[in-house]
């Protein structure tokens, strides 16, 4: 295998993982759209268990700080990586568990209303230890729900 | 009804709504363990689907920033309450709907490691308009796994 | 006066305000560079009394977690003049002074090292009270030394 | 020397520096008032140059968030320093410069009117890289002014 089918190999395991063997993940109904090292993707659906204000019928706060946190630390993985490079697969993929939130800011811009929703993530710093990354969510009408930084460690 | 009947009769109404319409609220089993106006309880049991980390099993860090975000939401509110009195029930939980969280802080302290979680939450600031809030949250084993800070204003 | 020879007053006065009349901004020598409904810029120079780490010579936190506050501040209340057109000067001058920080996030990405340093704010929701913006501090060698995100209020 | 006086000389330098060999803290006036292993406590006088607000004379924003960044830092070193037990006075010493905040989360609570300020300083989390500390910072009539929380990586 070379380098570029090492990469595919590793994202669709990182994927695999992510859709699959995270329950809460599976719950919310999140999927990875998209890994780069520069930007990473993380698309779900409305449904009715995601609603916050049954009145409004928009999505929970603890939904949208939830796929922050999540796409934030996809993002930081990535991150990682870059500092990998000629490493195992097992190496690598070992590192996607020991990854862990520091502390998070999510901004609740606009109400959560759409019938899909998209959560990008690109890192501000890429240190030895901790990454900085900055998530935006968008609705399908492409506006602005939230804003979110987040710095995350290996433990 | 004398004041005190009415603010039950409020609770009451509150804590149905927080337990039982939220449909976000279900997914995640939180209950309403108590409402004073200087501080409240929402609690959670662990399930196999707010997993975050399926090889540790601990908790998921949207479950731990969602519940921040309604205990800290059910605080404010509580605040508000504060400023309200002598005004009509109607009037009271009407304000419960247009309460909405500016921002929001987590800090991931501990693993979420535990049978049952408890979040509380009360104010820091109780503005004319904005809420600022400290949530705590707890296991079972009294280890303080998260604490965030967030601010609420009333639309 | 037509309106925009109004806002030129306006803005003047509110340059006037920022870079003399606030005392710790002048102990910073922070000076507004440009004022614009959709982007404000804040500008100041290193000096020896802005420096944090006296090994390296960097800026002292505090300076960048000052420019990033005031920063924020002033791309809120342009927001806010947005939602004033028609007004007298008198009134729009008036809020700037009733405008206050609820809270406030810094990351730092790399050290403060630099001659000179730019601030620039945006807003990211300008609601009827609360205005939530983003602020970027760059030094002259275009690195991205710091970033911020700020929520403000009128009181 | 014993461990006793090894950690007086210890403390007496790391507050010499603070005091004075940060030009910054000198501007702003700080002393270190008590470093203790859970707890840290920095003070400042009000002065004309702290002034944000000048009609109100109250602090500038970021005289508060420059407080809380170095009170958090000193309560992070603090935690760090236990887990240098029987390290040389060079090591310890040499970590304090090498500790530098990784993100910090200010909330402003009420107006910052005073004679005197003193802000307080303990960790949340002693990890082995990362230490999160919250701070307090109240006035001479005990008005909790405003909080934080900041998160503190040593390089």
């Amino acid at each position: 295998m070379n380098e570029e089918e090492k990469d595919e190999k590793l994202f669709f395991a990182i994927k695999e993982i992510f859709n699959e063997k995270i329950p809460f993940n599976k719950i919310l109904g999140l999927r990875v759209e998209s890994l780069q090292s520069d930007r990473v993707r993380v698309a779900f659906e409305m449904t009715s268990d995601l609603i916050g204000n049954y009145m409004r019928g928009t999505l929970h706060g603890g939904v949208i700080s939830s796929v922050i946190d999540v796409t934030g630390g996809l993002s930081a993985y990535m991150g990682i990586l870059q500092k990998m490079s000629g490493k195992s697969l097992e190496a690598k993929l070992e590192k996607f568990g020991r990854l862990g939130t520091i502390d998070l800011r999510v901004d609740y811009l606009r109400p959560g209303l759409g019938r899909t929703f998209a959560s990008t993530g690109y890192n501000l710093r890429i240190g030895n230890r901790v990454v900085v990354t900055r998530i935006e969510v968008h609705n399908d009408a492409k506006d602005l729900i939230a804003v979110g930084t987040g710095s995350y460690v290996v433990a």
